[in-house]
């Protein structure tokens, strides 16, 4: 296994294709463990339909946003649709007003491509605020440190105290029980429609911010944002909150079921988020070996080698294979 | 008809919830003539599938993006795909090469939003270069001026004289026949899927450019700039060229029969591009109007008051329902 192909296991989860080269021999279908996305995707019903002909209808932008926000509990002036959240964080110190970025460490491959520094996650304890932005995300991936609503104020009222900016990814926070952050005047919020609807094929995420950042962002987003499928998709999704509520509740007993299979390998799962499991043992690298061989792809990382993020799947056979791969050493 | 709502018309084509606002009692369904967009779409064969689940493959996207570079007639890694081609112009700015940008007048709407400053388009015929970037639409909207290969060629070397670059809106330039302009290096093409395949929902377009500007687009756009619907419906529709060779010969039998139309009411329809025509008239106002209340939307351009954008019918009845409202005045 060459660094090159490997690099591409350690940036981003999902690369089934780049393990598909690394370990061709590996059983077929893989199972894709690698990224938090929710493996039990949330379907539309019957009838409902895509027209994918014309240019997006801005009011169907509209009630997409304003679903949403009503979703995430926050007013729909706040709240922008971008085609993933992830091309939304890239965009973000272009609009001229939040950089320079400094990205809370470990957390996502795009915080730091988007940073100007890094700290590391205990500096956010007595945090004063610094001008710029800090970026951190909740809960933060790979190891699903869960913030409370008191820290995540401070850290605003720190940030607006120095002139500066919080930028909060929320990417996985609708597998979070509870009441969610809000924002304030000089906060920005992430979200993500893919990863708990577990349709992150559709590129759609929210910005959650004060109407200057949403001008600025719109001016480079243009009038079209979203598809036609994200506006139809999104809007039914969000307004479905007897599958919303079902599969907070289903996450978290997936979760649960996974923790045990871990732990009868010696294996402590750690992280509030449901969508995925942080592992830390020196056998990482042997252990990811072992599961690539045997077609189950978890994330990797490159700077803390003794990390491995395990998907939390949704099948009782797809545990059960996880469970032979860690027993057949 | 107040100015607010009116400038959203006059701005982009395709606002038919805007024209519903303005004009209540005009029999529905609209007929929407106020874009360039295929009202004949390429149709996704039986049992093609997107899985919009997981992110979007890699490898997968690296195809579309190789089957679309055939069909453009350029070299694969000179192709990036982009979530429609009006979101890639608006980031151009951002790549730190080509601003300050000039660009042609009269052109799209957005075109005027990236650029700082304007030149007529008369100015092209004797044009020395000039730092930064021209930006050009062939063939033009909405006059539908196309240039041919010399012209391109010659401004495209101007250009790189100057130590500036040419970027070549060539979003309608599907529906032409002939080999088109094929770039250099200090050229940056946009291509659009959605206007020709009929497709504007599903937000697809590409950048052709040499690989310093892909790296920075790229940079900005993330691993998955376009989505799992984009990637499979391109691939296919750019492969169809059965479709596509039918679609070309259908789309200038289309404008030549709504040209006719035009002339039995006087009206001179103007411009090479079969999918959208161009017409001068003192009475532009009041056709635009007439049209509106019969439920048919035009193009009206703030800046150009006597000109209307027809986009072309497909339908026989349509036709005859534009015949009709031109007729009772």
């Amino acid at each position: 296994m060459t660094q090159a192909p490997m690099a591409a296991l350690t940036y981003h989860g999902g690369r089934i294709d780049a393990a598909k080269a690394l370990f061709p021999n590996a059983p077929a279908p893989w199972l894709d463990l690698s990224t938090g996305i929710n493996p039990v995707a949330w379907t539309p019903p019957e009838g409902l339909a895509v027209d994918a002909a014309p240019l997006p209808d801005r009011s169907a932008l509209a009630r997409l946003e304003a679903l949403a926000a009503a979703h995430f509990g926050v007013a729909a002036e706040r709240v922008a649709a971008v085609p993933g959240s992830e091309m939304a964080l890239r965009l973000l110190p272009m609009l001229g007003v939040l950089q320079p970025i400094v990205a809370v460490r470990p957390s996502y491959g795009t915080h730091g491509a988007v940073a100007s520094t890094r700290v590391d996650q205990s500096a956010l304890d007595d945090w004063v605020g610094q001008a710029g932005s800090l970026l951190a995300a909740n809960p933060n991936n790979p190891d699903g440190v869960h913030r409370s609503l008191e820290q995540l104020v401070r850290l605003a009222a720190a940030q607006e105290r120095a002139g500066g900016w919080l930028i909060l990814d929320e990417a996985f926070a609708d597998a979070m029980p509870g009441r969610g952050f809000d924002g304030g005047e000089q906060v920005v919020l992430l979200r993500s429609f893919g990863k708990f609807f577990g349709l992150a094929g559709v590129r759609l995420g929210f910005v959650i911010a004060p109407p200057e950042i949403l001008t600025r962002l719109r001016a480079l987003l243009g009038d079209w944002p979203v598809s036609a499928q994200a506006i139809v998709w999104g809007s039914a999704a969000y307004a479905d909150s007897a599958w919303i509520a079902a599969t907070r509740i289903a996450l978290r007993e997936r979760a649960a079921a996974m923790d045990e299979v871990l732990a009868r390998h010696g294996l402590t799962a750690r992280g509030a988020c449901p969508l995925f499991r942080m592992v830390e043992t020196l056998d990482a690298a042997a252990i990811f070996q072992r599961l690539a061989t045997a077609g189950i792809l978890v994330r990797p990382f490159a700077d803390a080698p003794e990390r491995l993020r395990f998907g939390v799947p949704a099948a009782t056979a797809d545990l059960e294979r996880l469970d032979r791969a860690l027993r057949h050493g």
